[in-house]
């Protein structure tokens, strides 16, 4: 059975009518327990059906002495029993016509010598009867729209627009905890583990043709096959993007990740190549996973590479700047038009290109510049750093306390209220040209007040605003990169 | 007059006893009013000295109408008036023996024409008379210990050990706001602006000599003498570490740096390399600079780079030992003691090496394993994500809420309960070893909720507990890179 053969039967992973637990458990140290009473309290629709040979119930549901005896039929299996029980557990699987097996179990090829024999074993199974086989050694997954937390962990993310398959359980809930600050819920979580059968490729396959994932997150630390995570990405990259952190690039790197999950990393210029090849975007590290995928949830995708800043004074604009170019992104010269109407209400000691610079000195016109920027032709989106410049018209907010010495309380309120205004100004002017537009806080008051506004702002308009220049640059740049690949397939161009 | 001379005129920058303010304004929205406010409500104790034609008194003061008319000695004079009087009180200061002197006033050589030739004219009578000028276009200067806000915008940063050189005043003021979020105070914030006659290199070379700052950062866009700063900086880094952030290391950023203070940015390789001769660390962002800043106020420094990762499961330990060797430290093997020590309490699964991976199940021995490496000949400091295997034993915090759902609420909580101990315990470790300890949270909570946890440790404990572990490895690597180089010159080896 070829690989491309289990996408039907992921179906059963994601979306099982009924669930049996093998190693269900009365005991909350177990991870038989965990897992049980997971799917159990948290809305699960389908039939439960714990596994204990030495149980007539757990957690209140009858309990059966082995997968065969479950009456009616069962879409998805958990295994969560020793290493030693798992063969047995997966050929009752086989013989009831269990169509999907999780193996939460640690033990197997990560741990090399007999434990790799077994994985081989299981492997062989699974694959003779066209079982679709999770881990072993993973966490589980979570299948929010059919209310599914087959999952080890205490974690329990929002419904949402984001999948995230990870070769490891544990940054697969980080980043799904992450993304939950951002107010952007998940849709699937699949712990990938050892990937005995299933791997990262067949995921990604299953995943481009559900649409309840807009965006998909990969967490790599090796690419088993090559070819065929190729053609997977390349069909999920065509339809929504794919954002991948490969974790392994170094020596040591390399080393922690055979021992942990048995994968080896490979050569980082051919994943390089690889990544490239299949349009998906590839980040350094987890914040600017997360950043990425927001971006992607609620910016346009920009039509070219040039890019617009506007930058409050101070060296900001020439940072971002040199951030922007470092991603990719063309600093465009501003046409004559464009300059004219920024001319005609900027103090004249203004930048005269861009990055636009209205140095300190401005108080007004924010959105008029933005607005110029946006109807500009020679400008695709834009990175705004506000609102230093700002500062200047919150001055009114500062207070002399007693004993003569200057108080600010009221200076980061004020700035805060003029920043709000100013930033759901941007996010309708953003929706009105269809442009990206990602914009940070750039002010020096406490960093709990700007990121109280910035929580704020993320949840009440359902976008993201940034804390960095940097992450909003990183995220841009996703953005435009994703943009580039469309644009290069669509017009027939060969990827490779 | 050499730039070696300034140095003891820096002193009157820094430390005056009277301040004339050049420009003083009643009305609030000049900076003249602005720099004055400053000075006088935040407790400086020296004479404060208005001067305007036209005005007999400002905010409570006499006024004077020139610098001349002053009766007293003037230390320092601040000048905010237009441009074209600015020529008139650089006559009238050194007539009357100021011996420095801060030009705010923009509209000089980053305009180029006519402001680059005025520019030259105040440079070349400030330099005959030996006038320590600072700027133009600069936003004034903060002196903490001499409680002197010598500045144009409504910010005030605490006192402290770090002191600010910055190209961009508004870069300045938003390290020194960040540096305060991590409860470290500023000994001296200075903007350099155009540097007509002073420049970062005069600055680093009087800093060297003033204990109030015990780590120097500066945002450079452009080194006008390259000779001096290397010279500065190295008198400078032998003493205390120089964090550098250099901003146009692009074609569009050195643009945007030309348009911004008139630098050059100049060639990024050749930056690199005077750098790395100087001894002083680059950092790639003002967040990389901050945590940089943070960890050499409270970490020792490491005897060598062989370092020690914990990962409490998952991808952790890949990704750190990734991030670690792509700056220079070592994952280097444990010592065949330090590894039976490990194995005689850790589950048998642990990964057996460094990272010291201990897998999902682990919950007690987390500070013998912490004490183990610091124990271990083999190690030089650590890297800690702490603590997704502990949260294994906070199971019992997990809660069924009406409905049947399950409930986190308790969770958070008892998760940052016992990550409080543990990191408390780590801390009194890193002193008993004297090996520097970074310590980063990984939990799948709301980020809300480990940020209040965090900041808390920080505050309560006087070190910095990251939120990231990206930003604990760049934040060791920079005292890593820092301590080499002390090794490097104190063994005589030339660091060119």
């Amino acid at each position: 059975m070829s690989n491309t053969e289990y996408s039907g039967n992921i179906r059963n992973l994601l979306y099982p009518r009924s669930v049996a637990v093998a190693g269900a458990s009365a005991s909350p140290d177990k991870f038989g327990h965990r897992v049980l009473f997971n799917i159990v309290h948290n809305g699960f629709k389908g039939l439960i059906y714990p596994v204990n040979p030495r149980e007539s119930s757990v957690l209140g549901l009858e309990a059966f002495s082995s997968v065969a005896d479950i009456p009616g039929e069962v879409d998805l299996a958990v295994v969560t029993v020793p290493p030693v029980g798992v063969k047995q557990i997966i050929r009752d699987c086989i013989q009831k016509g269990v169509k999907a097996v999780i193996v939460i179990t640690s033990g197997f090829s990560e741990i090399g010598g007999h434990g790799a024999v077994l994985e081989a074993e299981i492997s062989e199974m699974a694959r003779s009867a066209g079982l679709a086989l999770a881990g072993p050694n993973c966490v589980g997954l979570v299948s929010t729209h059919a209310d599914l937390y087959c999952h080890m962990m205490p974690f329990y993310p929002n419904r949402g627009p984001v999948a995230i398959v990870a070769q490891s359980g544990s940054v697969a809930d980080m980043i799904a905890s992450r993304l939950g600050d951002h107010g952007l819920g998940t849709s699937h979580l699949i712990s990938a583990g050892n990937e005995a059968v299933l791997n990262v490729g067949d995921y990604l396959e299953y995943l481009a043709g559900d649409d309840r994932a807009s965006v998909v997150l990969a967490y790599i630390e090796g690419i088993r096959d090559g070819r065929r995570f190729l053609e997977s990405a390349k069909k999920l990259t065509a339809r929504k993007p794919l954002i991948v952190l490969k974790a392994g690039s170094t020596a040591a790197g390399a080393r922690a990740a055979l021992s942990h999950t048995a994968a080896l990393a490979g050569d980082d210029r051919i994943i390089n190549s690889l990544l490239r090849q299949a349009g998906a975007i590839r980040v350094e590290d987890m914040e600017e996973m997360v950043d990425a995928a927001c971006a992607f949830n609620n910016q346009p995708l920009p039509r070219g590479n040039r890019v617009g800043i506007i930058a409050p004074g101070g060296g900001w604009g020439v940072m971002a700047a040199d951030a922007c170019t470092q991603r990719g992104l063309d600093i465009a010269p501003l046409d004559r038009a464009t300059l004219d109407k920024l001319d005609s209400f900027l103090p004249p000691i203004w930048s005269h290109g861009n990055p636009v610079d209205t140095v300190a000195g401005v108080t007004g016109h924010a959105n008029e510049m933005v607005q110029a920027l946006l109807e500009s032709p020679a400008i695709d989106g834009l990175i705004v750093l506000g609102m230093v410049g700002g500062l200047q018209s919150i001055w009114k907010y500062i207070e002399v306390g007693s004993g003569g010495k200057v108080t600010t309380d009221g200076l980061a309120r004020g700035a805060m209220h003029h920043f709000d205004t100013y930033y759901r100004e941007m996010m309708t002017l953003k929706e009105r040209f269809g442009k990206p537009v990602a914009v940070t806080i750039i002010l020096p008051i406490k960093a709990e007040i700007m990121t109280e506004t910035a929580s704020r702002l993320t949840r009440e308009t359902g976008t993201t605003c940034y804390s960095s220049f940097t992450q909003a640059v990183r995220a841009y740049a996703a953005l435009n990169d994703y943009a580039a690949y469309l644009r290069q397939i669509d017009s027939g161009g060969r990827s490779i």
